[in-house]
């Protein structure tokens, strides 16, 4: 068969949260597509699909990729490895299917789709035996930012990702080793991460953000935040910034305060 | 003067180059803004007023920002550093006195306004002052290895975005510290680049890109690349992705050669 009988795989980032965050390419690529993918958990419709609820055309065919419950095994547990890359494979063939009878696929991804996206894992299956294009979203991490109205790296700083499930001795290193960083998946994390934070002496850089661009958003300076609980997509940032503390102007870093002080 | 006779400042994203890539919230912010600000070389338009031009309303009024013409005194040297420093004041007082005048002013930023972006020198001057808001934008980053069709992480992999400047050692040190890496700023640091990824024994994992996303961009595994000659604005992406280069499906992590393969 040849490509151009094929259907396109197309990944389309949906961004953090606000629909109007999609770019003008991933809008267009949902109006043209055949079918919509999408992971999710059994009886969910999941972030992504609930972001572009908007923009899609009515009786849009739709395919959600259910997780298979595995709530009782443990991740690292080679019964939930096996069990995820069995998954990961029949959904690729799934998606296969489609793209041989010739119809285009837009696989949602949140987010960006080739940072920590799920699509990666379809992507690696199906890219090689596809015409493939992947649409880059907005990460959660620039949305945070940007909601923030936090200046996050300039010049030659270095930023440093980090998952937080990390050890707390690692990530007290690494948090002393940067200039700028980004905590992802913060959740029951928290308590070590602010302890981390501490120890490298960025608590007070730090700020936390839940569900940024979202409706429910929520930010707060992280040694403001009077508790620990934390959803699982929740971040800390903690800015590059050289300007030193007793030159920012008051609530310079998060923008509802900016705007409150101008009124 | 109270906020609501104020302009509001917006900080826009343009996203990497492909105007399809700036998000919807931005597009309507071009077409709601009043003033159009941003910064460029004297006589030139730069890349970010460059990529929005469809995007614009004929007529709409603009505030080139042009650097101060510095190319004979070290980016070090204390002469630099004022020069840069008053004409970031003085652009900070032409968009304050738009807003004063309760014109809404939207100022471009290349890729995402916080990150790397100019556009924080003013938002530091004026996110105090006025209503503010800042759009996210794609990063030239996250365009390239979009481009590439290259899965940079996954999972609870670290990402260090580095300066290209940065020294031989401690960038050795750096690409052998995390699992993905994205140089920034090549240009004639690419002969360093090279040495330190061989060093680290991550060249095989390396791709080179340029111009990200516009319609004359070009990319190549870097291990591939025979000449040393790179814009400034061109990227090095190490994907942390841990699956073994022999169970890589050919030309899987550069999209063109993908489809190639798919034909």
């Amino acid at each position: 068969m040849s490509a151009a009988s094929k259907g396109r795989l197309i990944g389309v980032g949906t961004g953090p949260g606000d629909p109007e965050l999609l770019t003008v390419k991933a809008v267009k690529a949902l109006g043209e597509a055949d079918v919509l993918a999408y992971f999710a958990k059994e009886g969910r419709r999941g972030n992504g699909r609930t972001i572009v609820d908007g923009l899609i055309r009515e009786g849009m065919p739709e395919l959600p990729l259910y997780y298979p419950v595995t709530t009782e095994i443990h991740h690292e547990h080679g019964d939930y490895k096996s069990q995820i890359t069995d998954f990961y494979n029949r959904s690729a063939e799934r998606i296969a299917a489609e793209l041989e009878a010739g119809r285009t696929v837009a696989i949602l991804s949140e987010g960006d789709p080739m940072f920590y996206g799920s699509y990666m894992h379809l992507h690696i299956r199906l890219a090689h035996r596809f015409p493939t294009e992947v649409i880059p979203g907005i990460t959660a991490m620039s949305g945070c930012w940007s909601m923030a109205g936090l200046p996050i790296v300039q010049g030659d700083d270095v930023l440093s990702v980090l998952p937080g499930i990390m050890d707390e001795a690692e990530l007290v290193r690494r948090l002393t080793d940067t200039q700028a960083a980004v905590i992802m998946k913060v959740g029951r994390n928290l308590p070590k991460i602010r302890r981390a934070l501490e120890a490298a002496g960025k608590l007070d850089q730090a700020v936390y953000v839940e569900r940024g661009t979202m409706k429910n958003a929520g930010m707060v300076k992280l040694a403001d935040k009077q508790d620990d609980a934390a959803p699982y997509f929740s971040l800390v940032l903690v800015a590059g910034w050289k300007v030193k503390p007793e030159e920012r102007a008051p609530g310079l870093f998060l923008l509802p305060d900016a705007s409150e002080a101008a009124e």
